[in-house]
């Protein structure tokens, strides 16, 4: 942990390759005339909570109140949080605009990504280059667009739709920023999540260009797709469906659950709608049940799966166990904006 | 589990010594003319839900949400599924008086007590004899007290507070029902917890007459103060502590937390506020913390303290690790009406 001001005076807050701006906590503070502010820190960051609050009380004289509840997207505010204060700062990631009143907090990696993606510039085949990568980057792309530029190739950064607050930013739960107006990508970032599920999503090439190990390789999404459909085959012969809804601001799909529902129903099957707040394997399965659906977090069903014993599908693919749809048209689950 | 009308054509549900008014919902569904409704139950009612579901909806046509998040109690509403129905049925606890629109489900239990309580009445030293129990059995006091009145024994049911539906009736955090107007108390039901609360609460003989076991005996609550004294020892090199707050809404106690908080600082220690809404050791050993005070459910320092590795206090221990009360005034965190 480091803690400074920078050349502007301003206060950043260093951890890793990560800068938080605690500059802006304090100004806004000072707009607002806060006396009671919140602070929610997704998982990573949690371990820095009581620091970054007594370095905010060592400058403005408020009362915190810091949310210990987990919390694993823009999509899961503490909404509790924001009536017991004036405002919540929500840190490390970025708007999905569920919750205008909340000020996001987004952790800047400071990681150079020039090298890798450099090395990445001899893979491509393509002459359209799309880049997509996570809010901690997304300051990073005008940078790369140019390194692309220099060699020629066109590059393009696509909108995302109302969740997505930065062109060329993807989500878990959202690829809107990766529709395909270009022959291939690059993604800058670590992890293998968001390059798959665009890879499956726009069902081009995916480059990884990952600057914290220094890997560049070209993603194959099929040993995921094959997993999933073990998993749905799993589901062929349960009877008793739980439709698991939660009741997060940004995954509350509740008309989606109940047309599953229905079309579970029309197959002589049973299914129970499940509400909860945060979705774990031990609760679920205090319910005598065979098979969930999930319509919480798309990742659940995928990060989830070994610890629960029974199958737990996505939507896309509970269409494809009871014929809907095509195996081959086997899909990512995304929260798009508006999906209810 | 057995399911039937008895001799008033009523629906009961049966689960091994509990019974369950069906007849109740469905009659409430009808004044109400509801057509979705919420279910929530206890962790030991969960595995009954998707049968409970499936009965109502044989008699009646309604939409059924299930509540999938952790229940320990009436404190413990599920305030989103309120929400989303017409009425919310909460199974296995009495009111509270939080949520007047919910309507509670208790479980009776049909287990016999007069054999134990026959086996208590020797064992009985004073004249005026208190009876205490839960939820499940309270329909049994009349008999109880019948039983001590033909031996000769005045019987005191005493009422408790807003919080406490039943007069005789204790719940873990709330020993009003128990105030000691009486030379001894005679308990009736499982486990060690309510007793031993009753007897560091009222300082009086509590003889347990447990219909489960068949077992008859005088509580000892000395092991349990005196490892809660062992927890006070342990925290008193601990420089900074977490206050934990529940939003849950039987729970939320942050006027006292704001309290506890100018106290830790007027001895020269940190303190913060942590505002969650399920407690639980994962989350909070998440934040670097030597203790922490807890004022959310009185039960998790005593029932979690194996699971965190480091001291959780009430707010009673922590009165004593400050020097704000004697240790010979230990007594149990209780949240009674009109706490906050």
């Amino acid at each position: 942990m480091q803690y400074n001001k920078n050349k502007n005076k301003e206060i950043i807050y260093t951890i890793d390759d990560l800068e938080i701006d605690i500059q802006l906590i304090l100004n806004v503070i000072d707009e607002r005339g806060a006396t009671a502010i919140g602070l929610q820190f997704p998982e990573g960051l949690k371990r820095q909570a009581v620091n970054i609050s007594r370095i905010i009380q060592q400058h403005r004289r408020v009362e915190v109140l810091i949310s210990g509840n987990p919390c694993f997207g823009a999509c899961d505010i503490d909404t509790r949080l924001i009536e017991l204060t004036d405002v919540l700062f929500h840190f490390g990631h970025s708007s999905q605009g569920f919750c205008k009143e909340v000020v996001y907090v987004e952790a800047r990696s400071k990681i150079d990504v020039a090298p890798v993606v450099a090395r990445t510039i001899k893979m491509l085949s393509g002459k359209r280059i799309g880049i997509i990568t996570t809010v901690q980057h997304v300051h990073k792309l005008q940078e790369i667009q140019d390194m692309l530029a220099a060699e020629g190739f066109e590059c393009v950064i696509e909108e995302g739709d109302a969740h997505i607050a930065y062109p060329g930013q993807v989500l878990g739960c959202n690829f809107s920023a990766a529709r395909g107006n270009c022959d291939e990508y690059i993604y800058v970032g670590g992890g293998e999540f968001h390059p798959t599920g665009a890879s499956i999503t726009t069902r081009k090439n995916i480059i990884i260009a990952n600057p914290y190990n220094n890997s560049v390789y070209k993603i194959n999404p099929e040993p995921l797709i094959r997993r999933r459909c073990a998993m749905i085959a799993k589901a062929f012969d349960a009877a008793n469906f739980g439709i698991i809804v939660s009741t997060k601001i940004g995954q509350e799909r509740l008309a989606l659950a109940g047309a599953l529902k229905r079309k579970i129903e029309e197959h002589n099957k049973n299914a129970d709608l499940i509400i909860m707040d945060l979705v774990t394997p031990e609760q679920l399965l205090g319910f005598k049940l065979d098979a969930f659906v999930n319509t919480a977090c798309p990742r659940i069903a995928i990060d989830d799966s070994k610890r629960f014993n029974i199958p737990v599908l996505t939507p896309v693919e509970l269409e494809i166990l009871i014929g809907e749809r095509e195996w081959k048209e086997f899909a990512m689950d995304e929260i798009l904006a508006g999906d209810r």
